[in-house]
C-alpha cells in the first residue's frame, strides 16, 4: 500500500475486499436507511491481529455516508446531525452532568484543514456558565458541561497537539474528549459526504496536516472520540488508483515498482479538493456542531 | 486532446514540441537570466493559422518562470516585480498621464481563484486623487490615473464579467485595461511560479472558474493586457499526464479512447493545489501588484 | 447643528419634535405591531420646503424598528424579512418578469461598513440562469431577473460608486436598482435594530464611509430604492448628545459655540460600535437578503 | 472614578498629575528620543501603597509612545521593533537557550480584540524544530525555544484563559511566558500608537473582552511579561472626559453624581475605534512580532 493513504477504516476494509481477503478479528455491520439515504458501516477491530491488518488501533469505527451531505438542504442535515448524536450517545457511556472537552484540530488558515476549528465555532459552550451560575444557570435541571479548544498546528505553536490537550485536560478533567479533524480519503466520491466516528481518538498520520502524536485514551488518560470528515484526496492517490485499473494484467512485482516510479514526487505536496470546498466546509461543520449540540443538549444520561 | 486544458501558451507550445511538430505563424524566443533565475519565453502568434494550431488568439504571450517565486524572499520578488513592470511597459504603448483600469477577476471566496481580487487590494489607486486635486495632488509632475474593479463571478452577480467591465469602461474611458486572473496549468511544476502576460486579454475558458466571454480589444474597444498565474492543475490532467508516459507504446487511436475512459468524470470537478496555497496566494498577488505599481509609478511615457 | 449627523429620516424628524417645531410638507404615520414588536414609521417629504427642513430629498422613508432584530432568533427575523418584502413591493411598482439590480455598497474589509457586500452574498441571483435557459430555467412560469454588484469604495477603485453603477446599469438596463448601505445613526439605541427603506436612493454623505455622489433616479435614470441599517454612531455625536442635556439652560448662541469647542477633532475619525458587531452584521444581512429574496421570489406582479 | 477604565499605567499616573497628587511608592522616568520620535515612560510601582493608589500590581510598566506607529512606514516600525526587543531583554533575565511561551490573548473574530492572535501568527516558532533536530537544526550555535498558543476567549472555550495557559505551561515548562493583549485606553490620541510592556503580566479587567483571572507569576508560577496596545476607548470614557472639562467649576460631590447620571448605560457595551482599525491591527501586530522575533533571534544570553 506504500505511501497511498486513507484515514477511513471503511476504505481500509474495502481494500481487503478487493483483494478478496478475509481478516480475522474484524467485524463489519452495514445498514442502509433508504428514506434518509444514509449508509452506516460499523467496523469493529477486536484483536491485535485485526489491528495490524487494518493498520489502525482496536476499537469501533462508524462511518456515515450521506451523498447529499454536501448539498445545501437544511432539513437533510438535521437528519445527519441526529444520526451523529445517536452514535455519540452510544459510543460514550453518557451519565448525568458530564464534563465534555471538544478539540478542534487542524489549521484554520487552510480551508480543507479548517473543519475542526469551524465545528468548534458553532458549538454551544456551557462550562463557564455552569461554573458561574450552577446547572440552574442553564435553565435546566441537569446540563452537561461543554468546553472547547482550538490548539492550532505544530508549525504555529511549536508544540505537539497532544502536549497542549494533555495540559488542558489536566486542568479541566473532562469525562470524555471529542476531537474533530479533517481526514484524507482515498476515493474522490467520499469527499465531504462521509463522517467517521471512532472511539480510538485520532491516531498518528491522520488528517490533512503533518503527522502528530495520537490523541487517545493511552496518551490522555480519558476516552477520546474522534470525529472526522474526509476533505482531501492525495493527488498521488488519484493517479495511483487510476493507473491500478490499467495494471491489472502486470505481474505483482513489476506493478509495485512501476507505480512508485510513475508518481512524481511533486504530487506528494499537492492535494485535490472539490471546487466548492469553502462553502462545503461551512455546511459540514455546522452539521457536526449540531450533532454535538444535540448529543449534549441536556445534562441527562 | 479534448478536455485536457492549459491556459499557458507556453504549455500549448510544448505540446507541439513533444510531437515534434513545427507550427507556421508562431515565433518563439527564449531567454534565461541565470543571476535572477528567471526564464522568459515570448510566444508570438502571428497568423490565423498559428492561432488555430495553438488554440488561442493572435498576439504576444510572455511567460516568466521563476522557480523561487513561491518562496518567501522579499528581494527576489522585487526582481520579478521589475521584470513584470518592464514587460508591461513594452506591451503597452506608454504615454504621458495614462488612464489605466485594472480588473481583478475571479472569486475572492475560493482561495486559488482569488488572485485577481488580491492583486487589486494591493494596488496604488490614483484616479480619485488626480480628479480631485489634479496630477499635482500626487506630488509629481505627471501621473498615470489608476482605477480598479473586482467584478465578482457570474454566479454572484448574474452578469457576464464582460458586461460589467464594458459598462464601467464606457464611464471611465481607460487607455488600457489590465485584467488579472488565476489560470489552470498542465504541469504541477509551474503552479504559483509562472506569470503569463499577454496583449490578447482574457479569452473564454480561461481561469479557475467557469467559462466566460472574452475580455479583449474586440469586445471592449480598448487594448486589454491579461496577467495570469497558474494556481491549479485539473485533477484529470494529472492523471492524464501520468498515464501518457505509460501509453507511449500503444497505437494513437487506442490511446485516445483509453484515456477518455480512464479518467473518472468526478475528477473534472476537482482541482489540485499545493498545500500552502493560501500563503502563496498572498505573496504572489503582492509581487504582481508591485510590478503594476512600478509600471505606473510615475505618469511619464 | 453642523457636523452632527444621522442618516435616518426618523431621527431628523425627532429633532424637530424635541424643538416642538412642526414642519410643513412632511407627513408622518406611525404604526406599532405589538405581536411582532415592530414599530413602523413612514415619513413622507412632500414639498421642497419639507426637503430643506429635513435636510434630505423629497420621497418616502419607511423605518422598521425591531428591538429584537439584533438577537439571534430565526423565526423573528423571518417576520422582519416579510415586513421588508411587503414594503419593497409597495415602493416598487412590481410588474411581471422585472429586471432588478442590487448594489451592495460599502467596504467589505471594515466590518460595520460591510452590510451591503454581506447582503449581496446571500441573495438569490437569477439573471444569468434566465438568460441562459429562459424563465422556464427557474422552474417557474414567471421570474424576476436579479443581478448584483459590489462596487467597492472610492479608495479601492479610484471611481465614484455612481460612475460604476451607471456604467453597469447602462449594460443591464434594470427596471429598478436597490442599493444597500450601512448607515450612521444618532442614537445608540437604534444600532443594528432599525431598517430604513426609501425611494430616494442613497444620497451624498450617507453611510459609514466617505461622502459620495448620490445614487438616485436623477443620476441613474431609473428608480433607486435605498435600504440601510444604522451600524455606527459618530463618537462626536455621542458626546454631543450627552452634553446637550446639560446645556439646556444655556443660551442658544453660547450653546452652539460651546459644543463645537468641546468635541475634539480626533473624535471625528472614530466610530462607536456595539461589541458584538461582527456577529450582528451576519445576522442582519441575512434578514435583509431574505426580505429581498421573498420580494422577488416569483416573477409575478 | 468608578467605571471609567484604562489599562495603561501611564494614564493612571497622568490622572494623579492632573489632580496634582504625588504618590509615594511610584517612581517615574521619562525619555524622549527626538530622532525616532519615541517617548518612553517607565512607571515603577515599588510598594503596596503605590499599587493601591495606582490600582494595579507592583512591578515595572514601560510605555512606548510612537505617534507614527499607526502610519505605514516599514523602516520606522523596525525602530519600534528594536526598542521593544531592547526592553524585553531588560525585563527578562535572558539566559542561553531559553524556553519562551507566547500567548496571543483575545478574540480573533473581533478586529480590535485580535491583536494577540495576529501577533502570534507572525512569530518565528522554533520549539518543534529544536526538539526534532536540536539547536543545530536552527543553523545556530544556540537558540531560544519559542512556542505559542491562541487560547481563545471564555465564551468560545468555556474555560478561563488562565486554566488553559496553566495546563499548557505545566507541559511545556517555559522559563518565561509572554502574553499579548489588546488594551483599553482612556485617551483617543493613544489608540494604536502606544505599546505597554510590563513584568506584572495581564491582570483582571484588562483588555477589550470580558474580565478574566490574571496571568502572572502568582497564578502561573513563572514570570509573565504582558505586552499590550490600546485599540479601543470605552464610549463612556469619551463622554466622561469631554464633560469633565465642562464640570470643572462644579463641586466634587455634585460632579460625581452628575457624571454617573449623564452616561447612558447603553454606552457601556459600545466601544470606539478608529475607522481604519482593520489595517492598523495588521501593521501593529507585525511590529510587535518583529520585536519578539528580534529579542529571541539567537539563543544567546
Amino acid at each position: 500500500m506504500g505511501r497511498i493513504h486513507t484515514d477511513l477504516a471503511l476504505e481500509a476494509k474495502e481494500k481487503f475486499e478487493e483483494d478478496q481477503v478475509e481478516i480475522r478479528g474484524v467485524v463489519i455491520q452495514e445498514d442502509y436507511n433508504e428514506a434518509k439515504d444514509i449508509r452506516t458501516t460499523v467496523v469493529k477491530i477486536e484483536t491485535e491481529n485485526g489491528a495490524k491488518a487494518m493498520g489502525r488501533p482496536q476499537g469501533v469505527y462508524i462511518t456515515l455516508e450521506a451523498p447529499n451531505l454536501s448539498v445545501p438542504d437544511e432539513d437533510y442535515h438535521r437528519e445527519i446531525s441526529k444520526e451523529l448524536a445517536k452514535h455519540m450517545r452510544q459510543l460514550i457511556p453518557i451519565k448525568k452532568d458530564m464534563n465534555v472537552l471538544v478539540i478542534g484540530l487542524g489549521n484554520r488558515e487552510i480551508t480543507p484543514d479548517a473543519l475542526g476549528p469551524e465545528v468548534v465555532s458553532n458549538l454551544r459552550i456551557t462550562r463557564h456558565i455552569i461554573r458561574e451560575y450552577g446547572v440552574q444557570g442553564m435553565g435546566e435541571e441537569c446540563a452537561h458541561s461543554v468546553s472547547s479548544l482550538v490548539p492550532g498546528v505544530m508549525a504555529q505553536t511549536g508544540m505537539e497537539t497532544m502536549e497542549i490537550v494533555r495540559g488542558v485536560a489536566e486542568e479541566v478533567r473532562p469525562d470524555v474528549i471529542i476531537a474533530i479533524d479533517a481526514l484524507a480519503a482515498r476515493s474522490v466520491k467520499r469527499l465531504n459526504r462521509t463522517i467517521q466516528i471512532t472511539d480510538t481518538g485520532i491516531h498518528p498520520g491522520s488528517g490533512v496536516g503533518n503527522h502528530r502524536t495520537g490523541l487517545n485514551e493511552g496518551t490522555l488518560g480519558v476516552k477520546v472520540i474522534g470525529i472526522g470528515v474526509p476533505t482531501v484526496v492525495d493527488a498521488a492517490t488519484i493517479v495511483h488508483d487510476s493507473m491500478a485499473h490499467l495494471l491489472d494484467t502486470l505481474e505483482e512485482a513489476e506493478k509495485k515498482e512501476f507505480l512508485e516510479e510513475m508518481i512524481a514526487p511533486s504530487l506528494y505536496s499537492m492535494f485535490v479538493t472539490p471546487k466548492d470546498v469553502d462553502e462545503t466546509m461551512k455546511r459540514l461543520s455546522y452539521t457536526i456542531s449540531e450533532g454535538l449540540n444535540l448529543a449534549f443538549a441536556k445534562g441527562e444520561a
